[in-house]
């Protein structure tokens, strides 16, 4: 058995990440890590896992974690894991990090929408872990920086159709839509009940937060430098999140070509479920899952192809992901631990 | 005092107009017509409204209904009203008609997405019932075409930056989501509890059912024929109705000519509600009130103006703006009957 | 116009006296006091008012308070009102006070729960403020004491039967369903979205903190003490209130007496309105309103009464009562600024 | 492998088993039955089990059910099971139904609440599939009748107290609390989405439908006729129920004695966790799992015991429970396939 430890244990990322491992055949949860609740009895934190997980909170302790650990999950505000992971990664250690601190291969980006780097010479070590497009460099990593849950909706329709051409990259719009489990477990009044319930609203419209780690990879992808316009949405529920894309296809491609690309390109990835022609996909489908579904529709008139991607932001948007991405790294099976099936309602 | 009737009272539409009309200081509700629930007390089909309103409903009779009303509001399926509604005239009573049968002025359209029109000698006569765009022609108009939800909620931003040619009007694009009431109170398993809690979804996609209404305005309003993309969502949430709308500018339009020609052509229209420049709206925030909320944003990188309207769909979407034209072809005050405040949570 | 003024105007119960003062027709909102938002406009905080409430917040100054007012709500948390509404007192002002502070003859009950009271010579002057019992007194009072809204739900359908003895007081058990928006705007996780959703659960249980109000009233009215079982539990809802009670009956009372009763005793009360025999309240069909909606059955196998009431927590039970309360000490129609009608859904 | 079958695959609970079966580790699904669907994908039903479930629906053939199962679960209508059953236990079947059908030992007591009983004579080879409290006879059984929701809520925490004689039976006062999801698929108004949102509503008040087979059960556990009050209500979520138990304790019982009794009486039970002392259930803490949690309080200053427990209505209250009766009759692992963890949030 693998033996791993989640730092930041008590966020609703790190709650997820011991959900999806508890239930894993091949791995010992042996450390969680929470600064607020050192000392707790997780199951006390989260009621829902009592007779499940029986491991108090531990402090924050680099000695500790690489004694206990073989992988480490780390599920913190981004800065925080780049003054640990060093350590980690000079004591052996795997490490799968849910931050930006590692996504992006060019420090300047980073620090043009964050703050200085302090483990920059790590960069090039990390792989960016969209576990179905770089599954190959991240069997050989040591680093993983996990994808935010709005690229990984993004990029898995978009990057088979863009690597093979099809697609105008300047004509991409994404109309994104998110349960408010991604604002995480601190407090705020844009989480607060009253607040959210009978609420539909966009935030940080246009304001680009979202876009330089989408734009590094999709211009990676198309060879040129991408722009595009993204809008994030808030959905009065607590997991899910759905994408719908508008962009303009290159000249004679079909709403077949583009299907059956797709299709191809995923032949192999259990995750990733194309919806039937005259279907769409629905976040509740998906929930609780380790699944991107993607539908594909085409609007003749103008000619815009519209892509639609739902996937759990905490699974395959951030702990289902990350433990689909050690899974890679350590050669098990890429569906271990991940099986749960998405309730029918 | 007006009388007024309502044809389809026990709808959600035509409930939420009893709710207004019996809250309305210039008229008398004194009809009720349900053919479902004809015989029975309108309160104990809405418990809501008991000590509020009491009467019985009546099942459908053309002598009742012109003996008893001034103004008739048809809250009816298509196809209905227009059986309907030539008597009605004939008999000198204004109609408000909630269906899509007087919405536009070229029969065949109509034909082309629902089915014969025949009443269509009626067109003419009809207005539609956008009420900010519209209000001299509905200041003289016996027969409302009331507009759908997503044409109100997509209209009211544009017009008058298309009427001003600030905008390229191929290139837009309008992500609409939806509360659920907006499909009625007809059973389906899309209205079914189980299947909207934590479901958020695309339908009808790019399929065009909504578009001639919108299009044939736009379209008008251009000078040109305009022809979109336009893809509507469902919300968990019962009331309310966002559409965001992304729209390349013509070439040296700002944001603060956009803003500045929005703010005066809505500067007397007490329904419009601009945001600040540093917020957008939200469904919350209109919730059982006539408001429009519009928030405006440009992507600077890209070109592109993002239009945000909010406007809870069974009231500026339906009932309410059916009411506001009721107040405006009578020379009633345009806000009378309409002043409920939001709540605020 | 009578001038009126809210002090703790941006707390959920503050936000809601302000929605329904707006739209009253005899007062004027002279002043809004807010210590987190002083300088801030009112309608920045609470976006669903603007256009309606053209004022920006005060900061807590008892000249400026008394300068402008005729009428002063205090919406603040226990203990603060006991150090403002002395001196709001000495200048004449009449005052609802929303908090626990004014609610309570016996000054040591009061200290027992909370802490030493520091206004206590007033509590004889103060009137415990629930509008249908005690209008007599309400009607001369300078100090009301706002009830709580559990108090209010419980209240209302038991004192008409405890009056008329015939109900066994120490057999009532009362099992309480709130809405989030009871633990207002403050944030805890309590209130965060993501643990309210699909979560139903009791809270306090049998901890007796709701309990001293209502058994003050109870063994008032019943002339002997009363001590009974009180279990509260939180609903996944914004708004609303229904509690359950269950009592058994003296002998030989049948249901029909318990109607007869209540329907005698609320005949001329606007908000009270009885459920039909084969129906039971509904929390949807009060929201928004100042409606206590009451049903009443019995289970005649073990001879216990159920009675169920319905409120929204924030106006019946805050807000609402509180405006309800100042239309009959200044003399007004009591149901003034309180027409709201419930939406249908 | 045991091949299982469900007949009425389609409904909520057939669902909900076919979720569970389908990640069992000693199971195949060989058939599934819906009238409704038959020759559809059970997948473009239920999307979400796409590509883990790969079935047609087949419609109802006795003979096809017998040829390729050895246990079937019947998730129907009441009534219809009775047709159903006698010929699958003669061709030597085991059956699991979810109806009402086979719960009873007393054929006149169904009869009173239900209709005749075309297969009585089968009612005493038929087991009462509490999992925890009758292991023993579920073990030999060859019918479980599978427990109601409501009922699995109100005995597991009773039983053990009445069987010990801490209680007084006659006292007992059951407030029980239902997410949607138990009035299953079939279409009605109660559970259409906008009549559900914001509603929290008592129904079927004191009308005892649920209460013959408690009563059946509790009056052989405590030895004495036993009537209790008993009203269910319906909460705005589709999953979970709740359930608040009063009851007076026998003289000189204490808190202790209770939770001693109990934790001594399910120390074996890996579904029953009992909450610590200053916590109580939350529905959301055992969504999707089998578990039950218990809360213990007393309000010690009426003497009555008031107990808590929180199930998924759709899992230990339907297709979960069922399941754990499958796993005790074949001699697997109890908790085969039922490891579900539930989600942190």
């Amino acid at each position: 058995m693998t033996r791993v430890g989640v730092v930041g244990a008590t966020g609703y990322a790190g709650a997820e990440l011991v959900r999806i491992l508890a239930g894993h055949p091949d791995v010992d949860i042996t450390t969680l890590i929470s600064r607020q609740y050192a000392g707790h009895r997780f199951a006390d934190i989260y009621p829902s896992m009592a007779g499940v997980v029986d491991l108090r909170c531990d402090p924050l302790s680099l000695d500790h974690l690489t004694d206990r650990t073989d992988v480490v999950f780390t599920a913190l505000p981004h800065k925080i894991p780049m003054s640990i992971v060093p350590e980690l990664v000079a004591a052996g250690k795997k490490v799968v990090d849910l931050s930006a601190d590692f996504r992006f291969k060019n420090a300047s980006t980073y620090e043009r929408y964050y703050e200085p780097h302090t483990a920059s010479n790590l960069l090039e070590k990390a792989v960016y872990g969209l576990s179905e497009i770089y599954a190959d460099e991240i069997r050989r990593a040591l680093i993983i920086g996990n994808p935010g849950c709005y690229p990984t909706s993004l990029l898995l329709p978009l990057i088979p159709l863009v690597r093979n051409k099809l697609l105008q990259p300047d004509t991409i719009i994404a109309d994104a839509k998110s349960g408010v489990s991604g604002a995480g477990r601190s407090l705020s009044l844009t989480s607060h009940y009253c607040e959210v319930e009978a609420s539909f609203k966009a935030y940080k419209v246009a304001e680009h937060r979202h876009n330089p780690e989408m734009e590094e990879i999709l211009s990676r992808e198309a060879g040129i430098s991408v722009e595009f316009t993204f809008v994030p949405h808030l959905v009065p529920m607590s997991r899910g999140m759905l994408t719908t894309i508008y962009v303009t296809v290159e000249d004679g491609v079909g709403i077949e070509q583009i299907r059956a690309t797709l299709k191809g390109f995923y032949a192999a990835s259990p995750f990733i479920r194309l919806c039937a022609a005259e279907r769409t996909p629905d976040t509740r489908d998906v929930r609780g899952s380790n699944y991107c579904d993607i539908g594909i529709r085409m609007d003749t008139r103008t000619n815009r192809l519209i892509l639609i991607s739902a996937i759990d932001n905490l699974v395959k948007g951030a702990a289902g992901q990350a433990v689909q991405n050690m899974n890679i790294m350590l050669g098990l099976d890429e569906t271990a631990g991940l099986t749960t099936v998405p309730y029918p309602v």
